[in-house]
């Protein structure tokens, strides 16, 4: 570019120089993509993206997605030179304990990283759903203006590599970003055809560049990471393409200019050896026997992105006002939506039902709650990987998410919609709602099987890292989905969630419990981690003594034992409810005062604090009964010693939900037996 | 085609009221399908495919893929017609309790079944495994002749649907099956425009045709499917291309010919109704008040098949002969093979460490024992995603597994080579290595971080529910792995992995005992279900008291309390097995007799008998101590209400190892405390 200029070159070599060093000194790493893209970096950060080194927080600013995460560095050196918070100490204390610099760039840990990624593939898919975000906030906020004429129009940049393009979550969610035309998503795919095994011909050789154009996305490709006009041109044409995602694809020598070790696999996740680092300086011109150099007139200069972003920032802030005026309400909902507020009175809206009507499904009873939330609540918005109409995810009278172009004779699209179509991408979805969540104040969810949480399963785990909220609505929670057998029976799904940290799985028993459990869902905090709903395929009877606060809690008392001296105390979850209820009127008939607890759960029930826990499961009472239709894996510490768990351990079959649950011993008998074991274990 | 009969129409017909009268019966099903592909599947069962409807296990069949599971009746239709064991009694009895008609095809459920689908994309992903393994047991069994020359060569068949070409793990396979160019494999998409959210427009636009020629597939496209000619000539091309996997894209109404329900979703998943079963009779000239009708001229046409089977099969078992005499230590290994058998001595091979020895990473162990064992067992190959250096899958000295062209200055590629390089695709690897494992005797494994076992869940649990063995190499398996960070450390994976029914995971804690592991899965029964090895990064020290035996049970002493009188069990598993021998000395010292109990793997331990698992942990000794760098879930059981889990309950951080078990508390001096803790409560 005409403007570029030799203090340009020595910021981008400085950044190859303290990627090799900082690696060089923790002796681990990942330098070679650092190296190999920093014209790149510093091209999107320093020259392309507008955005604020003093406000990260900035609403217009645009975003940026290292997918990539290995090549931490490639962030950490530019949020360096940017001067986004970054020092040198930092990057010296590159991948040690407590520094803000961690082997992989991790969201709320350093400022100026949008979004945790390492695990490949997701920061793309991610990235697809920060488009989509975009798009759906614009419809929020200010639909009116053309595209580029609104505070909320900006970009999102991706960095992805090899690795990223051979992840089939991307795979999912680069077609679903070329059918939602997302031309405000660029990424630049490093394409330096070498990852851990080496040269990726031995694994990769597909046409990258052809996929991405049957996908719909406008392709270019660029010869030479060092070709900085190449790059900045290409990135110029992306961002003018508006209906189409852009694909970059950008040839570079990974670990240039490495004298020995470039374009090796050596140099992808190895520090370099002490004499390649001061080799590579050679090449560079720098002091071999100095470390972590940056030159003042260097770090004057790349630093004063700070002043070019304040200027954006404030010309920008024009814009906003402009906007508020123009649009107070608008404003006003924005405003809500930041400090996460709701609406007076929005639980009045949540439908209720009375014991003795009929069974409903908590699948159905979901779906009412969205419909009847949607006029209220603006910022939810969701859809399902292709099972809207088992999942119950639609929002009644809402339009679709996409170009009108995609309509159907049963979807009306329009750009601004609300019902999204993931089709059959549950692992894109996963990611592609963690990238909502990250972009803006929206509350997205999305529905599968709870079967199919497995194929979600990467990204849930990294939205539970991140303590990001999104809600999956999963249904047909357990072999009560019938007939279509156990490759879509849950089983071991309840344990295998709520074994990740940070997760909150919720389980409830009727339909009153499903609304109160979307009332408390809507109402946590932005950092309490993501929510997964296990609804019931099945109808199960609206239950006496449900109680939206307790919900809330994770488990309570739901049939207190006659006498209020409980002999026994029966757990249970979802479905399964009923059957504790109904073991409850035979013990008690038999004259065992019992307790039901309903434990929708078991993650906000462990965070209630010890008297409450006590008072719902009195630690005298170690006479106790679980029961789940999945493994009893996570049941033992709530029953104990002298407890019984009725739960399923094995996988389920296909026939009509009634016979399995006879035929697997899931039936209020077996409860009361349990419950009468438990009792005499008691004793003993 | 010139032989197209009359009855041949007729049978295609009847195949669709059986499938429309089957899903009727039972009141829910997919009918859409089975009715539209009913030209397809009649094509390829009754005229392409080598197979004997009487020995569905001969060696030398074609294999068919019934990847869009839902349509089970596809397949169960053709197994009737066919003579395969089926009969119409069996469709009448679809979907319920008991019925060899499971709502989704089962493998050794119901014959003729070669893989259980039902989960998309599975089943397309696993084809490339099964046409991967065909190639290698070629390689194995009779590697000089052209192709099509040997008893060996056979072609892989695939059905598959939208939504098996929108998930990602058919990407990622699909890919790597172009780079591996699998002449072998034909993939049948049919393309039906329509899923169960209806007309796809709403989500998929891509040009999948476009994308497989990206991947380097021969690719075809078809209109209608009612063109048997199209269909029939498209299958011969396809079988004479074999430098590249087969694409035939079939352009099709779904539910043809129902009349007011053909190409809408509502003939994806849901009976026609009454009305419309008998409005499809009328046009396809059945009686519309007759159910389940099959004209005998028919099935005495379709059963037919029985005497071209035998035939072909005859011809085949001369082949087989004349090579068996050509070949005869071939067929040797073959016989051994078919048996599971091993050769004498082999467990002489696996390596052994002395205690005092330089401590080893278990994957270090377990790279040795791959390269100990590969000249013996050439059953055995394998590879990883990615990370062969850092898995250790690499037997030394073996070729890749790949056509020459891709080979490269790291990997020589030859046909029938044995590392098999599955790229950055983890899900697709464990679909492929199920895929390998249903074609033949071989055994393979693959690897990559345990943190990516999350990627390869919704395979590795097919794998389960079929009962089948593949090997899953996991290492760098706790925040043992250091300064990647909690993007890369499991925390949870133990206890997720443990609760899928059938999988056994194994944690060995030393060298010794990860040679011990991989004797004891190399020596498991066929139906044993998948094991995963969770093996360390970071080196361990060799441990005195290990025991192959001990091993194979799951769980054993490996340090007694002096005296033979514990007074405290220490429960460890892995890399903490170290820590436990640690806090063992030191509780000696202080007087307490103290038991120390490795527990590679639970589910192994758990299948022992009572005698045995109360001889390990005397019920009397209530003191109870686990110790594993995970979280808790499922130790409660083994510890009781008086033990201790010493544990680790959230995600992890970036830093050396070292660090992370000191400031996250897994230490030899917790543990102490936490027995200290437990002996308290013993008292109590």
């Amino acid at each position: 570019p005409t403007d570029w200029t030799e203090l340009d070159t020595r910021a981008v070599d400085t950044a190859r120089v303290l990627a090799a060093d900082a690696v060089q000194k923790v002796g681990n790493g990942h330098p070679g993509t650092a190296m190999s893209l920093a014209p790149l970096a510093y091209t999107l950060f320093q020259r392309a993206m507008r955005h604020d080194p003093n406000d990260t927080h900035w609403l217009g600013r645009d975003r940026f997605v290292l997918s990539c995460g290995h090549s931490s560095l490639t962030l950490y050196i530019q949020l360096y030179l940017g001067g986004f918070g970054l020092e040198l100490a930092d990057l010296e204390a590159l991948r040690t304990w407590g520094s803000k610099t961690p082997g992989h760039p991790e969201y709320r840990h350093t400022t100026g990283v949008e979004i945790t990624t390492g695990p490949l593939g997701q920061g793309l898919a991610s990235a697809v759903g920060m488009a989509m975000a975009s798009r759906r906030e614009r419809g929020l906020f200010d639909p009116e203006p053309a595209w580029g004429d609104s505070p909320f129009d900006h970009y999102i940049y991706v960095i992805a590599s090899d690795g990223d393009i051979e992840e089939g979550v991307t795979s999912e969610a680069s077609s679903l970003a070329g059918t939602q035309q997302l031309g405000n998503l660029i990424v630049c795919y490093d394409d330096n055809k070498i990852s851990i095994e080496h040269d990726t011909a031995i694994a990769l050789n597909e046409d990258v560049p052809e996929r991405y154009r049957a996908y719909g996305w406008h392709v270019q490709v660029v010869e030479g990471g060092e070709n900085v006009r190449g790059i900045e041109a290409a990135i110029e044409e992306a961002k003018s393409v508006t209906d189409k995602p852009s694909f970059i694809a950008l040839r570079t020598i990974i670990g240039y200019p490495a004298p020995h070790k470039m374009n090796t696999g050596g140099v992808h996740g190895s520090a370099l050896g002490a004499d390649e680092v001061a080799a590579t300086k050679e090449v560079l011109g720098f002091d071999p026997t100095q470390f972590f150099q940056v030159a003042a007139d260097v770090l004057t200069h790349t630093r004063e992105l700070a002043e070019r972003g304040r200027r954006a920032h404030e010309d920008w802030n024009v814009e906003f006002a402009a906007w508020a005026q123009r649009e107070p309400e608008r404003k006003q909902l924005l405003d809500r939506l930041s400090v996460r507020g709701k609406p007076a009175g929005w639980t009045d809206a949540l439908p209720s039902w009375q014991p003795g009507d009929k069974a409903v499904a908590t699948r159905s009873a979901s779906g009412a709650v969205l419909t009847a939330l949607g006029p209220i609540l603006p910022e939810l918005w969701g859809g399902s990987a292709d099972l809207a109409g088992s999942n119950n995810t639609t929002i009644k009278g809402a339009d679709s998410f996409g170009p009108p172009s995609i309509s159907t004779s049963d979807w009306n699209a329009t750009w601004y919609g609300r019902t999204m179509h993931f089709g059959i991408r549950e692992h894109a979805m996963a990611a592609i709602l963690s990238g909502i969540v990250l972009h803006g104040p929206t509350r997205p969810y999305g529905g599968t099987f709870l079967q199919f949480a497995d194929y979600m399963r990467p990204s849930v785990r990294l939205a539970a890292l991140m303590n990001i909220d999104p809600t999956y609505v999963w249904t047909h929670d357990s072999i009560g989905l019938g007939e279509d057998g156990p490759t879509h029976q849950p089983v071991e799904h309840f344990a295998a969630l709520r074994a990740i940290p940070n997760l909150s799985l919720v389980r409830p028993a009727d339909a009153n419990e499903t609304a109160a459990a979307w009332r408390a869902v809507l109402d946590r905090p932005a950092e309490s981690g993501p929510v997964g709903l296990a609804l019931t395929r099945q109808n199960v009877p609206i239950l006496a003594g449900t109680s939206a606060e307790g919900v809330a809690k994770g488990g309570y008392v739901l049939a207190e034992a006659t006498g209020g001296e409980p002999a026994v105390l029966i757990i249970a979850t979802g479905s399964e409810v009923q059957l504790a209820v109904g073991a409850r009127d035979q013990l008690e008939q038999a004259g065992t005062p019992t307790r039901v607890i309903s434990m929708p759960c078991v993650e906000w029930f462990d965070a209630q604090d010890q008297a409450y826990r006590d008072e719902v499961l009195p630690p005298a009472v170690v006479a106790r009964v679980s029961v789940e239709a999945g493994i009893a894996m996570g049941w033992q510490r709530f029953v104990g010693d002298r407890g019984v768990t009725v739960s399923l351990e094995h996988f389920g079959a296909s026939a009509d939900y009634q016979t399995l649950y006879r035929e697997f011993g899931l039936t209020v008998e077996a409860v009361v037996a349990a419950a009468q074991r438990s009792l005499t274990a008691a004793k003993g």
